[in-house]
């Protein structure tokens, strides 16, 4: 029989179909030989054609001049920028047909000098400076009073809308906050004025009591198969500590123990669950709109082994056919196998 | 420069790349030759095959038997239904995780005995006849009080999310109003609040105004490039008459008048942007949470042309490279030049 369920947070529901449900195995794709080099001459992220990029924002070096080879992690503004901050800040809202210039930034991190690597595959020491370049440039465009929102993501794969190959993620740092963030806090404000506690740490305790749907855990982070999962083999990493913001709070230390979740979850579907292409986005508080109290930041992974249709569109509910619980049972014990 | 849109209904944010943009015939996949027969043996909608899906639970026929050949729309449950009448209706809502039981329909609605047809091709009295079906089964299943709101979809071509090359739509019946669906009629009871009118009236009159983003326009429907368009090639189709539900108010003769603006537009589609893969999906008042004063039902269709990413996902914000003004412009000409 199929089943309804809520998330707790969001209100969103989806419908487990179950006479219909795979084994998580049956969802993935055959495995996949890297055939990329570890270089390219025509990959503007690769080392040596950094001036096929627009000039670095923020890089780790030691010592060698900007714009040129010797660096690990490289910040560069997104080329077909969504947004700029050369934009003026202006909103025109007219009695219908709201506005705003195109003011922000939207930039890439280019996260190792390897053309042929991604998260997954790189060091521990690599992807925790990465988290730093990352957590460096959200604090430096929080500086900003027209950013009201910094969305942190990484495309990874045709499926999840990248195109190129070379490891990467992107930020946009947005004059508004999104509607998808609003409605999140709101829910998590909600729960806490019913409650005064905050959704996700309640929701953290009770999952790590009934502990079917955890795929791993660490001293800081836990990360589950969610309960009303919208995609197979989506997973979230939530840190156990209540923390709204992980711009405002999040210490040297912390990125250290983020990089470890990180890696691991990522090396997890990659061995496990043959390299899906996948989203993964960073949810936490926006910069001038304090939630201290009630939410909870996390960062959300969605493979893209199925296509929303048009009754996901529609309704925002989401069919599945893949059992968030089976899908932990099956990470955790590859998750033994692999010494991951 | 990039800019911000706000749609005024749902308050959803999109970002429309102008640097980036593309002209309307850019985003269009190379025209494909129908290569399907028009009747196959081993395809369950075709007529003749009717054992080979679940009873029907409706059908228009000149007075041949049920579940014989001599149809002319056919309704079936869905042989991997999602929701099922049969379920028992049983919330559960410990303190965390809520379900339902998987009450509910999941039909599908053949639209015509011809395999290789799809609704922009079907002459406008069969049209007709599939609004009809659409119709009755939703009255019918409006009946019953279990049941919340009914989402009438239709999925075209793979990207789309469908594997089935008849011509078909399919409805969802759910226990429960789904949270788009809520956010959309919160949104316009707002704005009702605020100015004492339907959102959807307001915006279409200054739309008529504009007339930039009108593509097709008749008496009784105006089907808009949307001011805050997500996806490349998007539509909306809007009756100039308020009316909060299409299955508490539509009459006869609007589902004539509906089948006309409905093809016209799907021909278009699959004329002027070569056959893409698309969702169409119908917004309508929920059965049992009046909303007439302020909602508008309209029909969404989405063509599938580009890949939703990260930040979509995330944040909810869209990064569009079309422009609505150009694509209703293009459009228009086309509608002239084909005759539509």
């Amino acid at each position: 029989m199929s089943e309804l369920r809520q998330d707790i947070a969001t209100k969103r529901w989806v419908i487990v179909s179950k006479e219909r449900a795979k084994r998580p195995h049956q969802f993935l794709k055959q495995a996949v030989v890297q055939e990329e080099p570890d270089h390219r001459d025509d990959c503007p992220f690769c080392e040596g054609n950094e001036t096929q990029t627009p000039p670095e924002v923020y890089a780790l070096r030691d010592g060698s001049d900007p714009n040129r080879p010797g660096w690990k992690v490289r910040v560069v503004p997104n080329k077909f920028a969504a947004l700029s901050p050369s934009a003026k800040w202006e909103v025109s809202h007219p009695e219908v047909f709201t506005t705003i210039n195109g003011y922000g930034s939207h930039e890439v991190i280019i996260e190792t000098p390897l053309h042929n690597q991604t998260l997954a595959t790189l060091p521990q020491e690599q992807v925790e400076l990465v988290l730093q370049a990352v957590l460096q440039r959200m604090r430096t465009l929080a500086q900003d009073e027209r950013i009201a929102f910094v969305q942190v993501f990484r495309n990874h794969g045709a499926a999840a809308g990248t195109s190129l190959v070379h490891p990467h993620s992107q930020l946009i740092a947005t004059p508004i906050v999104p509607t998808n963030i609003r409605e999140e806090i709101e829910g998590a404000r909600r729960f806490y004025d019913d409650r005064v506690t905050c959704v996700y740490c309640y929701m953290l305790a009770k999952e790590l009591e009934v502990g079917e749907r955890v795929v791993l855990s660490t001293d800081h982070y836990v990360v589950l198969a969610p309960f009303a999962s919208r995609f197979p083999f989506e997973l979230m990493i939530l840190p156990r500590q209540h923390s709204a913001s992980f711009v405002a709070e999040a210490k040297r230390e912390e990125v250290t123990f983020l990089a470890d979740v990180l890696r691991r979850t990522l090396l997890l579907l990659y061995r496990a669950a043959n390299n899906p292409d996948y989203n993964a986005v960073l949810h936490t508080a926006p910069l001038r709109d304090s939630c201290m109290d009630y939410y909870h930041w996390h960062i959300e992974i969605v493979p893209r082994l199925t296509t929303p249709a048009g009754f996901e569109l529609g309704s925002g509910i989401y069919i599945t056919t893949a059992i968030p619980e089976e899908t932990a049972a099956y990470l955790r014990e590859q998750a033994q196998q692999l010494g991951i």
